[in-house]
């Protein structure tokens, strides 16, 4: 059924099953136009979808796009946007089957990915960890939130990778995988898919919310509580240099859309995950324990309790971390 | 794969197609929360969907919902929104298995709909019209445009069906049909079902933007013109009433958002549609003709092109009739 009808129609192979995901970038809250070059808006509102199928151990297969079009949005942004998006689908082989467009007083893109899993592969959830379970995460954590400071205080990154904002062709170089980390960020989705295939990891969420959010909903659901060492946080160069450990480490455990996978994993299978993949692909940072909800992080010897400080989705606004 | 996952996980038998559609309410654009209820409004974010799913003749089974939350959102004017979608989705038969939700500059909601069709039902497309084929709608056409102008000039329809707005109980009773129309459209969806499952339209479109606009719409997907006998408009009581005719014809004509069905169908299939349902159910309008891209209604033994004058998506702004 060719695009431009009332629904998309495809077909499933009988021994699959689906999988449906759905994810929103509004600009003021997600994003500005004055920031974002558009390419890499319309690849990430991919992204974000991709990296919730790829979370369950999904195949990402088709998708639908809302468009909200505000009137003053320039014909070349709105280009922009579909060009990042259509080369993006490509490369990751899902395709465009349906979609909306609307006039919007802001401008948002709102994506529902459908993805499929071979029937008696068990999609991995938020809710199968243990207490004992080791946590990793795949590469490394905070670089989004830097990047979005970066934007804030003036730092730009042009269509061709280039940032500029600030002296020093080092810092130049440092800043511009910080503000790739948030303007397109680009998870781990194989992993995912074979931590999920392979049936190695008992519990997995992707970071779009900050890991102090984030583990708190993957032990929410598994019931279990959590203890994660601030040493062994995988913290990005450009954080490390450009802003000094404790900031780095603040980012690290509050800052949001890294979209990096946090999974949890039985020790006994810890040789099978090592055989798949080894640092710094991913970091072994914590452990499930057996108190529901107290989730601390042990830095120096001393635990403290770990609060979430993500974003809160109903607290709005552009976020400040 | 209980809701609050990263994505959800349902199962299509191996005998059925999937079917996707997207559609999305923003405020401002589609609706005012001081004018509808929320209720209402929950419910025709499903609605609008159910239509395009039904068009396609086929069955809606699950949705996700992304809601666009603003700061000054009433906890009770989301908790109606919700009350109405659950309500029509029980109705419906369809399950909330996932979504998301954002901070929103906006009030606004995007349903992400999936359906199925049995293997081997050709879904019921807007391209498959042939010149010849007698056009048909369902319900009445204008109800939903003179539902917005009553609106428009302070006519409110009440939790209980109520209107008020103006003198008169007879007024206040044509009122009430008319803003039902709009505020919680009701389309038929076992008659679309029916006409592809029997494969008795040749094509087929929800009517969401106007006759004038979606005729076209079909025209352009068929290749064929189409000639209308305004006489024949189905037109509600309310509009030629409060309205007289020559207003009521206009509403028909150009009126968006009743989510009625445009249909065409060979006449050789004629007794079989009878069969099926007849006037006030469905009313015949005029048929497809050779020329394409030429669309004319007939008044009073004169023709003259039919423009389309249906609400645009990007001319924006509460739409003015």
């Amino acid at each position: 059924v060719p695009i431009g009808d009332d629904a998309a129609c495809v077909r499933l192979s009988g021994r699959e099953d689906l999988v449906l995901t759905t994810d929103q970038m509004v600009e003021g809250v997600h994003f500005r136009r004055s920031t974002h070059p558009p390419e890499l808006l319309g690849a990430r509102a991919l992204t974000v979808n991709l990296s919730d199928i790829a979370s369950l151990g999904a195949r990402p297969r088709w998708f639908l796009l809302s468009l909200f079009l505000p009137e003053d949005l320039a014909d070349r942004y709105l280009e922009g946007i579909l060009a990042g998006l259509s080369t993006e689908a490509r490369r990751q082989r899902v395709t465009l089957v349906g979609g909306n467009l609307t006039a919007s007083p802001v401008l948002a893109l709102d994506v529902c990915l459908a993805g499929s899993v071979p029937r008696g592969t068990k999609p991995l959830l938020r809710s199968g960890g243990r207490s004992g379970d080791v946590l990793f995460v795949t590469g490394s954590l905070g670089g989004s939130a830097l990047g979005l400071k970066l934007l804030q205080e003036g730092w730009r990154l042009n269509g061709k990778g280039v940032a500029r904002g600030g002296p020093g062709r080092q810092a130049a170089r440092l800043a511009a995988l910080a503000l790739r980390s948030h303007l397109a960020p680009a998870p781990d989705y194989e992993l995912a898919r074979n931590l999920a295939r392979l049936r190695i990891a008992s519990a997995a969420i992707d970071l779009s919310d900050g890991l102090s959010t984030d583990l708190r909903r993957l032990c929410l659901a598994s019931g279990t509580g959590a203890r994660i060492e601030t040493e062994l946080l995988p913290l990005p160069e450009a954080a490390l240099r450009l802003r000094g450990k404790a900031s780095a480490i603040r980012m690290a455990l509050h800052g949001g859309e890294d979209y990096q996978l946090l999974f949890a994993v039985p020790p006994r299978k810890i040789p099978a995950l090592e055989g798949l993949a080894r640092s710094p692909r991913i970091t072994r940072i914590g452990v499930l324990t057996s108190s529901p909800k107290r989730l601390v992080a042990v830095s120096a010897g001393r635990a403290v309790p770990l609060t979430p400080a993500g974003y809160d989705h109903l607290r709005g606004g552009v976020r400040r971390r």
